[in-house]
């Protein structure tokens, strides 16, 4: 069981599209489910709206109904109340007993995996923020960019195959750093992070490289990618599986028996980021911080 | 299972005590598994707060403890976000297959029951908008009253007891007839209720034959008290096990084969309530009001 809440002006823009924030509210919720390797079952919805608005609850439910009907969830009940606009969705799934993923499994040696790409949700903010506060200058923002931030994939099939193959894992709702930290702590290890192997989309690779933004990949929020842990001896089912169901899955580094996590630079040398990286601290939800990405 | 909301300023006044809120949002819950007979199990909660204030934390997290504690009930997790306070709680309880009490089992001839008093608080919410209001002259607000308002107790043990007894029941958190008429629709049938057996505290007594106030034990909120139907053959069992658990219960009225809810005033004529009462139609999450009822 999972429950989420997403609130306007924090964890979206008041005029997000409603059936992309339909999508993504449950989307956050299947996403703690696959990092489980739970199947999903049913959903709760607390919706808490300013007005009753037809028009917008249409939309709303028309995105969530959607991706709950690809993943066979049901919606089983709730609750409406009127108030600023909040959405808290509880997930409910079922793993059979003593098979659920957990945070706490990873073991020295084991490598490091994640799925998809790394910081396109962080890049979308990025260029709707600028597209908001430069009304005079149009920017052209990326859509597939800004669609893995409203519309993101929970990796639930990943999830459910890496089942008996994966030491651990957790879903990277707060960035990479803060929630591998997480996955770490319950583990009671380490680990090296070797930045070059990040996975990266052209569009957050040309932002790396030419802006030295290492933030986007390792510490932006919303990607709701799975971070994983393998031990060595099964990788190389992990990469047969991942192929098989199409989801492409990146070795970024290992386990270690250090705490804390090392970030190794492209050159293979430790990193140590200075305080104009600061932001790679990760994710604390009472950080003062006037971004959206909260 | 169920979930439920509560907004600062719709629910309950942005200055309310921490401690009663938190006993408060879990009560609310805990009525919902009251209401089909289930077994308390386990809670999550998405908080959403301005700031992280520790005390304000501990008292808040004082009150659901205590009550969490006297049901057996487990806070397994939740979710933590900046933005408007508002408080969603999702409860998970258990009831053997079949054995759950639903709204849609009352037949004709079942007589109509509510557990404990109606209409205490909506009477505390009256006193405590008149206290605001009137800053110059305190209104004394009467302390058993305003605990009937801010600590509620939720009938979880008459619920359970009600298995295989009650041929249908809900909780009452949106007035008895907003709350009976879901009742009724369910079970597509109508009632008659004798307006001279609603149970009442000394207080709303008073209000309501100085005043007139029907509109109190009718059709104000957040009672949280049981409403629900027994067949005649079993009443006796009911109010047996209603005293053997100290639990008042009233019978108030008759299922009837005439769909609606049919008022008889205390001298047993069918009353219709006028434009005066208006409000006895009961309660609209999206009716404009400016109520901290809602």
């Amino acid at each position: 069981m999972s429950i989420d809440t997403l609130v306007s002006g924090i964890h979206f823009f008041p005029d997000c599209d409603p059936a992309s924030l339909g999508h993504k509210s449950l989307a956050v919720g299947l996403s703690d489910l696959a990092a489980v390797g739970a199947e999903p079952a049913w959903a709760t919805l607390a919706l808490t709206l300013p007005q009753a608005d037809a028009s917008w609850l249409n939309s709303f439910a028309e995105g969530l109904h959607q991706l709950a009907c690809y993943h066979r969830l049901r919606l089983i009940g709730g609750d409406l109340t009127r108030g600023p606009l909040s959405i808290s969705f509880q997930v409910m799934g079922f793993v059979a007993a003593g098979q659920g993923i957990l945070r706490s499994g990873a073991k020295p040696g084991d490598a490091i995996l994640v799925s998809g790409h790394l910081g396109d949700a962080g890049l979308a903010l990025q260029q709707l923020l600028s597209a908001q506060s430069a009304s005079h200058s149009p920017i052209t923002i990326d859509p597939r960019v800004r669609a893995r931030l409203e519309r993101p994939t929970p990796r639930v099939e990943l999830g459910l195959n890496l089942r008996g193959l994966a030491s651990a894992a957790i879903d990277i709702s707060d960035g990479l750093l803060a929630d591998l930290g997480h996955l770490l702590e319950q583990s009671q290890c380490g680990a090296d992070i070797e930045c070059k192997r990040l996975p990266l989309s052209d569009a957050v690779a040309a932002v790396v490289h030419q802006q030295d933004q290492w933030s986007l990949p390792l510490s932006s929020g919303d990607d709701y990618e799975l971070c994983f842990t393998v031990p060595r001896d099964k990788l190389a089912a992990v990469h047969e599986i991942a192929a098989a169901i199409a989801c492409p899955v990146t070795v970024i580094g290992s386990i270690t028996d250090q705490h804390g996590i090392r970030l190794l630079a492209e050159d293979g040398q430790p990193w140590h980021p200075d305080a104009q990286h600061a932001e790679l601290t990760g994710f604390d939800h009472f950080r003062p911080s006037s971004s959206a990405s909260d």
